[in-house]
């Protein structure tokens, strides 16, 4: 199969501030054959699309999420964490099961591709659903089994893992991938993350945990074990494995430093942490200290989308007013942080995240013709400042088209259909 | 004309948390004739939708913009206030006559019906322009031509507004109204205010200000002149009047008193202030004390657009981090700010802002189907924290249909290719 997307504008995430004008890409089966400007060459094309009215870019990265909470999209808002989560999230979360999540997991990722996301890093339960919608939709995922390391299931948490990154892990020509999900420093006590880190080296997989969230944390751990969050991932050997760490709001000078020394990639969930009033973490100093840090919408419950434009958006928004400064977190770096850091801190950055040759072909196709998008002195600023999920025009992830002009290939109406079913049983306080 | 909008929910704006499941509305020429649940009446209609897969709500009022600076969209980004205005802003600004403006404000126009705004407070030059805009395009609007004290054109600015007062205030059946347009404290000096003032009264309008924006305004005045920005507007006589205050992020707790002693209507602008670096106002203590908070977009130069429902999410999320605390700004009052709490800061809240028997019709009908709505447990919490621009499907503006379906009436083609010419002669450098 090879595609020619020709007369498109292109930003590749190559280089600061590229617009390729008038360009063409190439993809053939699952790769990027070739990007180039001006006349594209002659040949066999099994699909030309005319991009004149498109900007092509990387696929979004969303590197933290918990797909199937698309099933509480709404459900509990404006609470203070503890009666969220222990009044309303925890009960409902114990009346899901596979088919719940597997139908949650096909919403959130009908959501995601209407929105440009063409790589998600979830983790959740009933793993094994949530990967078989990944494989049958066809976008790209990095899937870990939440593990909670107090109480009876424990055990089970391991095991689970062991056998889901036996048969998924690289699966679908490394479509989905797998890493381990120990929960949080709150819920894994240091000896069943020392386990977790050793079986992450064995499997030779990441591990993606969240990490310095709340203040409550970061004081609770220094008083439980005399060491902030980070610092207590060292010493359980956590960072020595391929980490990804969500949120990363509350954390001393010395915590950054060992983000760096460790290179772990950090996944910044600025809405989330706005709406659980989390706070707001040091985005700029990270980055200026060189830390992979990418986006990710947390779950639906507190988000309530998993909308990569506004998140970038407010990314930018939210460092510049919080540091005072106008000038930080530019228009591109928003950008970078949506596709090319997303590739860093998956540790696939030889495969996703530009819009180059020989990478795969997960690209999307932005509309630029609403009037939001009017006029264009500045594309990057365009699609950060006033870019819609809506543009959303076209989308392609390793190489196969998954939506085209906003008509997605798998059945949406199904879908819909049956998420409204399993709410309305969910409200009624059925299983 | 007679219009039933049938089997619809409604968010009527006019109890707290109320949602109206199965509704129905008639409109009768450019009011709202009656509001009901379950079996509509007989009749003939002109028009009859079926509203099941929709929510109507009162049309968003974006209560500060400076609607033509869609010109100058993505033009200058990530600077500091200085830099962005005079290097920037204020040059390109020199170059727009009259065409300008009034393509400019067409494309804004655009912009807000398709996003659900119904009415807009603006502040700009070239004043007759935008209001024959205004005219045609069947939108409400609440206009002010830009006042600078210091300056040759001080004379001309009362001269014209007193002009354009004459000419168009109330116009159109009063779709169409005008106040004074001071620019800010530091561009107008205190005996200015007092002449304006005295016009404002003279005139029986009321006045649109830039007010406590930024540090720098906050200290400057009060080295300047002894007192707070606010302070200085009892002493100039400026609050005595009826006062539509744009910002208000840096104040003193006896600035907030004044602001609630005089009834100002507050317009609360929290993408422009974060993008600016302003600071964050302090929203949940004016509501607290009573003060008519309302939203605002700014000009697009510093949003980038003009999207209300991004912007009742960002000012919810972003009190929620700046107070610590995920209780306060819940989606009911954020919703209201949009609506009914921007009447109340135009004065007009006997016409607009509500559903409501005798009001004016202005309604939106908000899409329900797209995924990102899905499930409803909450629709409130939906429309405030998932709702998209691109949802608005249908809208009425005093009773008359501006969008069907999201097809504009308007010739969106011709003003987006007027405008696309406008901003490359722009970027030339020609005038």
């Amino acid at each position: 199969m090879k595609t020619l997307i020709r007369d498109t504008a292109i930003v590749p995430m190559t280089e600061k501030d590229l617009v390729i004008d008038k360009g063409y890409i190439i993809i053939e089966d699952q790769f990027i054959k070739e990007v180039g400007q001006g006349e594209y060459p002659e040949g066999e094309y099994d699909k030309v699309i005319d991009g004149r009215d498109y900007v092509a870019l990387p696929g979004f990265i969303n590197t933290h999420t918990h797909a199937a909470m698309t099933l509480l999209r709404g459900y509990a808002n404006d609470l203070s964490l503890m009666d969220w989560l222990e009044k309303k999230i925890f009960p409902m979360e114990a009346k899901l099961g596979e088919e719940e999540i597997y139908w949650g997991t096909k919403l959130a990722i009908l959501e995601m591709i209407k929105s440009g996301t063409t790589c998600f890093t979830d983790m959740y339960f009933k793993m094994d659903q949530v990967a078989q919608a990944v494989k049958e939709s066809g976008i790209r995922a990095v899937l870990s089994r939440g593990m909670i390391g107090v109480g009876p299931e424990n055990e089970e948490a391991i095991e689970d893992s062991r056998a889901l990154v036996k048969k998924w892990h690289h699966a679908e020509d490394g479509r989905i991938q797998f890493m381990l999900g120990p929960h949080a420093p709150y819920t894994c006590p240091p000896d069943y993350l020392k386990r977790v880190s050793a079986l992450a080296a064995e499997l030779n997989v990441g591990i993606h945990i969240h990490l310095a969230e709340t203040v409550g944390e970061y004081e609770d751990m220094q008083k439980q074990y005399g060491k902030t969050p980070i610092a207590l991932m060292e010493e359980t050997g956590v960072l020595q494995n391929q980490v990804l760490a969500a949120h990363c709001v509350h954390m001393s000078d010395e915590d950054i430093q060992l983000l760096k020394k460790y290179n772990v990639g950090v996944a910044h969930n600025p809405e989330s942490n706005m709406k659980l009033a989390s706070g707001v973490a040091p985005v700029v100093t990270m980055l200026e200290a060189g830390i992979p840090v990418a986006l990710g919408t947390d779950g639906v419950s507190s988000n309530n989308d998993l909308d990569m434009f506004q998140e970038m958006r407010t990314a930018a928004l939210l460092q510049k007013v919080q540091t005072m400064d106008p000038t930080v977190l530019p228009a591109y770096q928003a950008l970078e942080m949506a596709t090319v850091n997303g590739a860093k801190a998956l540790r696939q950055e030889q495969q996703i995240g530009r819009i180059k040759e020989g990478m795969r072909a997960d690209i999307i196709l932005v509309g630029l013709q609403e009037p939001h998008m009017i006029p264009t002195y500045d594309l990057v600023a365009n699609l950060v400042y006033s870019g819609h999920a809506s543009d959303v025009q076209t989308v392609f992830v390793d190489g196969k088209m998954l939506m085209e002009n906003r008509k997605f290939f798998m059945d949406e109406e199904e879908i819909i259909t049956r998420v409204k079913e399993i709410a309305e049983r969910l409200n009624r306080g059925e299983a």
